[in-house]
């Protein structure tokens, strides 16, 4: 095996889940989903295409007709891009849409640079393809985590390949604004550096907005400008079990994605495919109340947490999840451990996104019942209680 | 974009079907799928899965049910290896199963030797990990295409990574003996290369034998040796647009597979992999009566191309694909557009599979409807008479 990858991180989130072993009765948070099922429109669209028996291999980059209605989906969100159909392509899930993009744009020893805390998938893809990444931290203050934007300015050089940016940002909620974008773009085109962003959070977004989602590269960029956008069906249509997602590409890439498709997945199923385009056309029933219901979900979580002893937290702009520290408690891993085994209550722990995540804990508010949160936030209160007892 | 992906060759394949442009009646048989929709009772089960609310994230390397029914398939069709479910991962495809495998063991610069001709995802995943290829040619004799072990035995040294072979062989039918497999294996035990082999169409194989399939590395090989086993659900249960597949791997390897699973597709839909245990409950219901109806598909076809004037082919031990010659026509593109065009049938050009198929075709008799077959040889006789008229 390659060394690189024998020495590639495991999952410290998995770790901990793991560690719920003999427990049946924890409150488990720690995943970043949902516990509500897909919508039934979705599903419906998906069994009738089975029940048709499409059980076909599909084009590459996805159905005609779905490209054709992401575009379309893109550029409602996306005015000033107007994404047309054919900067689309459709992958085998969010993650897929990523580790594609990293094959496309890095060859071995090239520059990376990441920003961090993220989702460790997004340092783990360049270091497959045998990237030199150097991460820029976010900076926390009272509870918020923001951008130092001197730091990644520096960071990225000439040298630099590939910037990779996760905004509405998993696991700390932090998002770009658009004047960070516009500056993070001039500053690519002046090195000649590709950007990769992880918008698959964009619609979960809780300020106020004409679009209802997150500012994104897309509405700065040129169409032929290094920007490569990933998105997923995950999250706004709470279909992460589906594995779909897609990305929005300069035209010229789209044919060599095409075949980067064909040699990784060949194609994504046709019936997940339908199902996608069910939840296309239900876009405006299903995500402004799975959004309103996730506000819900972080007005419920963040208040309650705050007022715990110790504990600093702000409202994430977007995403879905609370990042909270606890006075006292920095061994995130050791601390995420005990809660599952001493209060039943399953988080992830901070350093599972990066060092600079160390003493912090993720938690995951996309939860149907609101309970949930409440009853989770009463086992962490009566634990914390504990240690100073 | 990185210069290895834009030279990456498109599929000539693609490039004849994209030649049907305007002709609704053209009979296809270039791409490497039956026409036969999935079996029900695999359907069936996605269904009452989608219905039942599974569409959540599931585990990296499978569902453990999944894994146990395909470690027990494994060992009922190779007694002697006894496939523990430990050394099986599940995938999103067999084409993902393969490349996973490549990105475990190849570094950017390592020698990668490959047998061709063979279906070119093969030759493009390596590629795409920035390895050096080098192809060790199958040659023909009078239609049949056979093993040059000696320049296989040259080409693998001690610098070799990796091995990459796929028998029952994709264009050709070429299968490997068990003797040849005990050769080469002792040969890469000696030089310290790993073997990747490609064996999806072990099923489909037309000779008689015991457990009714192709010779396997897994017959002869230790579970510790360096193999690992590439399988599909696509041939032996018509689910070619499922996308699920599985790797056989020293258990050593397993838990470096999960990290890039999940940092690849994550993991397979459930549904998807009820669907799998449901064609592997059945399987003795539905894959012989698919081998059965290709043998049928392969011993109608053959004879009546081996009839044509100056056409040389021989049956297929394995796999799903007539590989033959014309006499006079070795300009494989331009007979392959030429023959859509003018006598409204589509076949695979033999170059498609690397040099050495230039002059041949590729024809997969994996259809329903025998008669298609029959009219498919009608059409090409009546165009190589007007050749000759």
């Amino acid at each position: 095996m390659r060394s690189v990858i024998a020495q590639l991180e495991a999952s410290k989130i998995r770790e901990i889940a793991n560690a719920d072993m003999g427990r049946k009765d924890v409150l488990a948070f720690w995943f970043g989903e949902s516990d509500e099922v897909t919508p039934e429109v979705i599903r419906r669209a998906a069994i009738e295409s089975l029940e048709s028996g499409e059980t076909f291999y599909s084009q590459n980059c996805g159905l005609p007709e779905l490209r054709e209605a992401l575009g379309q989906y893109m550029t409602e969100s996306h005015p000033a891009a107007s994404v047309d159909a054919g900067r689309i392509v459709v992958t085998s899930g969010g993650v897929s849409a990523l580790m594609l993009a990293v094959q496309a744009l890095v060859d071995a020893g090239d520059e990376v640079v990441i920003v961090t805390p993220v989702w460790p998938n997004l340092v783990a893809q360049p270091t497959i393809m045998g990237a030199q990444v150097r991460c820029v931290p976010l900076r926390p203050h009272a509870g918020a985590w923001g951008l130092d934007m001197p730091a990644l300015l520096g960071a990225i050089t000439a040298r630099t390949k590939l910037l990779i940016l996760n905004a509405p940002n998993n696991p700390t909620g932090w998002t770009l604004t658009r004047e960070e974008q516009q500056q993070i773009l001039a500053h690519c085109r002046s090195t000649g550096t590709w950007i990769l962003a992880d918008e698959v959070y964009e619609k979960l977004y809780y300020e106020p907005t004409a679009q209802g989602c997150a500012p994104s590269f897309l509405d700065v960029a040129a169409p032929d400008d290094r920007l490569v956008v990933a998105h997923s069906f995950s999250k706004s249509f709470l279909m992460t079990g589906w594995r779909l997602g897609w990305l929005v590409l300069p035209e010229a890439l789209v044919d060599a994605m095409g075949k980067l498709i064909e040699f990784n997945t060949s194609c994504a199923s046709v019936f997940t495919q339908r199902a996608a385009l069910a939840a296309l056309a239900y876009r405006k029933e299903i995500t402004p109340r799975v959004v309103s219901h996730f506000k819900h979900c972080r007005d419920t979580l963040v208040p309650l947490l705050a007022e715990l002893p110790g504990v600093q937290v702000a409202p994430a702009r977007g995403g879905m999840y609370a990042f909270f520290r606890m006075e006292g408690l920095d061994d995130s891993m050791e601390v995420a451990k005990r809660l599952v085994a001493e209060a039943g209550l399953g988080l992830a722990p901070g350093d599972a996104f990066g060092p600079e995540g160390r003493g912090w804990l993720r938690w995951c508010f996309a939860s149907k019942d609101v309970g949930r949160l409440a009853e989770g936030v009463r086992r962490l209160r009566e634990w914390l209680a504990r240690q100073h007892g």
